[in-house]
């Protein structure tokens, strides 16, 4: 299939070149890959980055309420922590910044000797690893608990505290306290194609999906016959109850994230299906999302994403407008 | 490749169900494929409808300062004429109701039976039939000029009109004025696959594009091999300008719609280059929206919509709020 791109090394600047253009309250950062709030408001900047090709993340969560500015690599590949170092130093107004970074073994590096840049330079820094990915459940810990659409929850509720006035001690807290009541788990039907190389990730049968596929084609934990999108419903929601405990009665927050390719209208079929099995479950939503929220190139795939609401404010601060155009 | 359902026959109801649960403003009236915005609110209530597959469309533009309600028809067919006499009883408040009509013969035949008995009633209707879409060039009038992702600048700007009180008279004038001002080019870069039956419904080759394609996978007016999404912006570009004959300064509205499949980073590098092409042009952009708007199923692809801003008043109501959640 065609790729409705020119060159793939210029295609992160070329998206930005759009986004810049359509939204006006965001900027470049000199000629960097880097997206920011030209409305600063917040006396502690909340970042976050990561490779491209998951668009509309991470730009598209910048805007009051949510990101200070947002850091992109090369197509799946994380940032350089030069980068990173230099939107931190960028947004700092001397209160220290909030950095939320996904986890994977090549985003923390970089960002690791980021912070490390930063603090030399007296800017203090805290951070989140969002690792809301349940679905490698054996291997080590580098690969496994990747961070994914759970994430986006982080951005949104961490941006709307910053602007209510959070200190980077009452973030760090919050984010800790999120972060460990986020669960996501995915399937793909189709595989990424990676832009101007036109080769798939992985491979899959014309009838087979793939749970647990990661953002990048990482490997799946188990491949299957496709039954229905209610089996497929059923069988993530369970895993979900086994990671999650919830009870009957107990209040939650849903993402269905769409992967890329897969249509809308299989995306509310399913949707629909998860709603029923929750509802079945005797779960309260309180904030339900659905939409390509952080995509995979065009990999088909859905993703279901819950958190348990600790904190009545968490659903408070989902709903506060933003304008973030990805929100 | 797997499609996320369960039967297709179920596929619209379970996605109506779907979103009657997640927005509370929308209602499905009695068992019928109808979504109205429970918060009825104008004096001159605005419906649309067609075939389902083309989600968001036409139920994600239900809500205030939008379409009071929408009627599904079955995948890529049209809403019975029963079903659609059913939505103007329902909404018809004594002031007459405006329609918005794609044209398709299929919708029309449908349509227009409708009108005839709502008029049997008693009922005042008036009505649009949006035809933006201009690939068809030599064929006759029922399979040219299709409605396409311009049929939402109507919903909205009509919509908007509406809420501030418009009357009927004053809906079918603006319909008019706007609908002559609207042109769209979309292409396609692989087909969509049609649920539950895992067939495409026209074959590309692995580096063909297709200019012109249909929003239900109609043949497109050429195909050819793709050079990069310069040259196809280019290329769409300069037919819309014969088409609308632009000049130097002009005002003007811009929709990018990704009919479905294709990454967001693609849709993204795209908008970039239609953005620079049409700066060079000189003309100045008042309005840009770009994303999932009314897609093709799993379709790959994108279309340009550019309407001729010939009043101020259009640019105001498309920039003001609606809770429709596709907009």
């Amino acid at each position: 299939m065609a790729q409705l791109i020119n060159r793939k090394s210029a295609s992160v600047q070329q998206s930005i070149s759009a986004i810049t253009t359509i939204y006006p309250h965001l900027s470049q950062l000199k000629k960097l890959p880097i997206i920011y709030n030209n409305q600063l408001d917040t006396t502690v900047p909340i970042i976050s980055g990561g490779g491209s090709g998951h668009e509309p993340a991470h730009f598209g969560y910048v805007g009051n309420g949510m990101l200070t500015a947002a850091i992109c690599g090369d197509i799946f590949i994380p940032p350089h922590a030069e980068e990173i170092l230099e939107a931190i130093r960028f947004v700092h107004k001397g209160n220290g910044v909030f950095i939320i970074v996904k986890n994977f073994e090549a985003d923390i590096k970089e960002f690791a000797k980021a912070f490390k840049a930063a603090r030399k330079e007296g800017i203090t820094i805290k951070y989140i690893v969002s690792h809301d990915d349940i679905s490698v459940e054996t291997s080590n810990f580098q690969v496994r608990h990747r961070g994914v659409a759970g994430t986006l929850l982080l951005h949104k509720i961490l941006g709307e505290a910053a602007k209510r006035g959070a200190n980077l001690d009452e973030l760090e807290q919050m984010a800790l306290s999120l972060s460990t009541s986020i669960a996501t788990l995915g399937v793909a039907t189709k595989p990424a194609t990676i832009p101007g190389e036109d080769k798939k990730l992985f491979s899959l049968e014309n009838d087979e999906i793939s749970f647990g596929i990661g953002i990048h084609g990482e490997p799946g934990y188990r491949t299957t016959k496709f039954i229905s999108s209610e089996h497929l419903a059923n069988e993530l929601v369970n895993k979900l109850r086994m990671r999650l405990k919830w009870k009957d009665g107990d209040d939650y927050i849903l993402l269905i994230n769409n992967l890329g390719g897969t249509s809308k209208l299989e995306e509310l079929v399913f949707t629909n299906d998860v709603l029923q099995l929750l509802e079945l479950e005797g779960l309260h939503l309180k904030f339900i999302k659905t939409g390509h929220l952080i995509t995979s190139l065009d990999m088909s795939g859905l993703s279901i994403t819950l958190c348990k609401v600790k904190d009545e404010k968490w659903v408070d601060y989902l709903e506060s407008p933003t304008d973030a155009f990805a929100w």
